[in-house]
């Protein structure tokens, strides 16, 4: 079996945690000065493992193994939502960087994707990477929160002159992320370890309403356009009938609401809500996305504001690859026999990205009290330990399956959900 | 009849309109640098007409005459609402200044008070004015955007080791405030004046949601603490329970909704609302601060988010006084025969707080469109014109009443209201 070192793994984790540091967490958003100063710190890191490091035009950090024989990509990301927490996708980049350095002879590469956390796009750097972006997509692109271009933020990150790195370029044979399950679903069954069957399909909506912006005071109740009722009312909606629409592991979130000019002595002329919903199932996305729109046609029949609604994000469901799963659970019932299960995600993840032109898999390690995204979020270390040692042992058993003389075309494809996609 | 000159008026608010300009308005929040070059703009005038002039420790411009007799202050505000009208309360402000200086002989004071707008707390420059604010409120005083402390913002508007200037020291016979309608009562009804009876009281309130800030993909709907949600639900209540808790004449906004961490991919874990109400009537206002105390104690039986609920501004509702009303109506009855009315205002004023100390008035003229507080806010030049001659003469008539040998005890004391408040 492989062997990792476990002591440098969490003191490179914690390391990376002192970047941006908030609190018990850390504060990341993509392409700022604390990010950027992460991916020049990872960038090091990966040149002193021996592989040869790129950061590219998005701002992702591609590690290259020079050696030759079948390729196995690492990764997730190291960016962060504002104020979360430290492991998230850091987790699954040093166990990239680990796994290279305990597996000297296997060509492993390491991945920290720009942009997951879509502080201007989901999986933004993933995409780049499998050519499922085009530069009108960068052009269009804008922060959530600052309104800031893509390509305004790139220049004044030193990242806009510099080439887009591509897949085929590196030819990997799977792309394998470990990350946070980010659910206490394994804590609270006493598990340690997740093989993740599948990863949900998220669609994310902008829904904004126009109204008059007045006085407070001098308005009368009846001869008011307030953009704000009119949000509450439509968000009211959702909370009624979105469950008759969803499936019984569907999801669903308002996550921002804003009221223009956001003052108290002022009737809001203008609102403003973000709502995403998710499912592995895309015939519930659509049941979802066809009861959003009649709730958003019966409140512009309503009035008295005008309603609109606009798509701001969207990815499909994605089916991980067999062979890849039954290889982590064997690697896991090595290490702690009966303490793993297969389960589908939750969040959204590169791996979904990648799936679509490489077998990919995903390892989950259990998150306490099931929290993440926030400053309290963790893992214990023998469980952080255990996650790399199993991700290890199981990329060292598919190289040897690979370099036994086995073709690259005997190891699993993309399966039936990703041919679909392309 | 008292002779004030039209093109200076109007040229003097078009300059003052300049500073802080934003489209067709003004953005000029209390103790920015653009309120402060407004109000030094406005001293330098005030010198200019002959008045003793000193801005003072919270920001009010006072101008005193050096006449002997009886006293009577003009005046309102000029800080904004964010990106809002050029009128407002500078049009109350510079007819102060326009009446001094065509009344040279009558002692007229002008003041612009400090944030009436209530960018740190309501009426702040005309309590202080009045003593009715402790040094203690000045110290818990915070920006309502920013939460930068009060104290910190006059310190840095070169403010905090000013003295603050007494009504006591000037002692006025009167206080008259003049202001656009900022309803659209007049022009719906083709009146060009209106001479105002009485002010709403306001009560404002932050309501605030604390749950469990989480990730929005792993967290099942049912193990879910969303602030966000619990916001909504109550807001929703609000809606319903309000217009039978309110009088006929009542106003309720929600003008301010924040989710916290406010990204679409997050739980919101802490969610606020600012909620204001006003009617004339006080026992209105007890009656719906009752049922606003009710739908919080539910929401927090209900869970799974606790609410919590302060207090964050209050003005008593105030009567105007029925002498200086009378003078105002015969001197719009002179200028425009017909075309006035007796009116209360929905909105509140400086004229309010004044009001427990000394007799005090309101004159408004029409707003085009009842809009106010947004930057297409507007008054036609003829309408402008007439309220300053109108006010000019009301003066007038009232200094020579207070001259031809009549004590000032004759003139009219604070009404029963203010006399209560005291």
């Amino acid at each position: 079996m492989a062997r990792i070192d476990g002591a440098r793994l969490l003191a490179d984790l914690r390391a990376l945690a002192e970047i941006g540091r908030w609190q018990t967490g850390v504060h990341r958003p993509t392409y700022t000065a604390a990010d950027m100063d992460a991916r020049r710190w990872l960038a090091a890191r990966l040149e002193e493992a021996g592989l040869d490091t790129a950061i590219d035009g998005v701002g992702n950090v591609i590690g290259r193994s020079r050696r030759a024989g079948p390729r196995f990509l690492l990764g997730s990301h190291i960016e962060t939502q504002p104020y979360a927490g430290w492991l998230d996708g850091a987790l699954g980049v040093i166990y990239g960087l680990e796994v290279a350095r305990s597996l000297p002879d296997i060509a492993i590469d390491v991945a920290a994707f720009a942009d997951e956390e879509a502080h201007f796009s989901p999986q933004l750097g993933s995409r780049s990477f499998t050519e499922t972006l085009t530069d009108h997509d960068l052009e269009r692109f804008a922060n959530r929160d600052s309104g800031q271009p893509l390509m305004a933020a790139l220049r004044d990150a030193g990242l806009a002159d510099r080439p887009r790195l591509r897949i085929r370029d590196m030819a990997p044979q799977a792309y394998i992320e470990a990350h946070i399950e980010q659910g206490d679903e394994l804590e609270s069954k006493g598990l340690r370890l997740g093989v993740v069957t599948g990863i949900v399909g998220i669609r994310q909506f902008r829904i904004g309403f126009d109204g008059v912006q007045n006085h407070a005071g001098t308005t009368r109740m009846a001869a008011r356009k307030d953009a704000g009722v009119a949000l509450v009312r439509f968000a009211s909606a959702v909370e009624r009938a979105f469950p008759s629409a969803a499936g019984p592991r569907s999801v669903w979130t308002i996550g921002r609401i804003a009221l223009e000019p956001g003052s108290p002595a002022v009737i809001p002329g203008r609102a403003e809500l973000d709502l995403q919903f998710r499912d592995v199932d895309a015939g519930v996305l659509d049941r979802m996305e066809e009861t959003l729109e009649r709730l958003v046609a019966e409140a512009g029949r309503e009035g008295p504001c005008s309603v609109r609604m606009e798509y701001t994000g969207r990815t499909d469901p994605a089916l991980m690859d067999p062979r890849l799963q039954d290889a982590l659970e064997r690697a896991a019932e090595r290490h702690a026999p009966g303490q793993h299960q297969r389960m589908p995600s939750g969040a959204g993840h590169d791996a979904q990205t990648l799936a679509r032109l490489v077998p990919a898999a995903m390892l989950f390690v259990p998150s306490i009290g099931g929290i993440s995204h926030h400053h309290t979020e963790n893992t214990s270390e023998e469980d952080i330990v255990l996650g790399c040692a199993v991700l290890a042992d199981a990329v060292d058993e598919l190289a040897t399956a690979a370099g036994n003389g086995l073709p690259a075309g005997s190891l699993p494809q993309a399966g039936k959900d990703a041919a679909h996609a392309l």
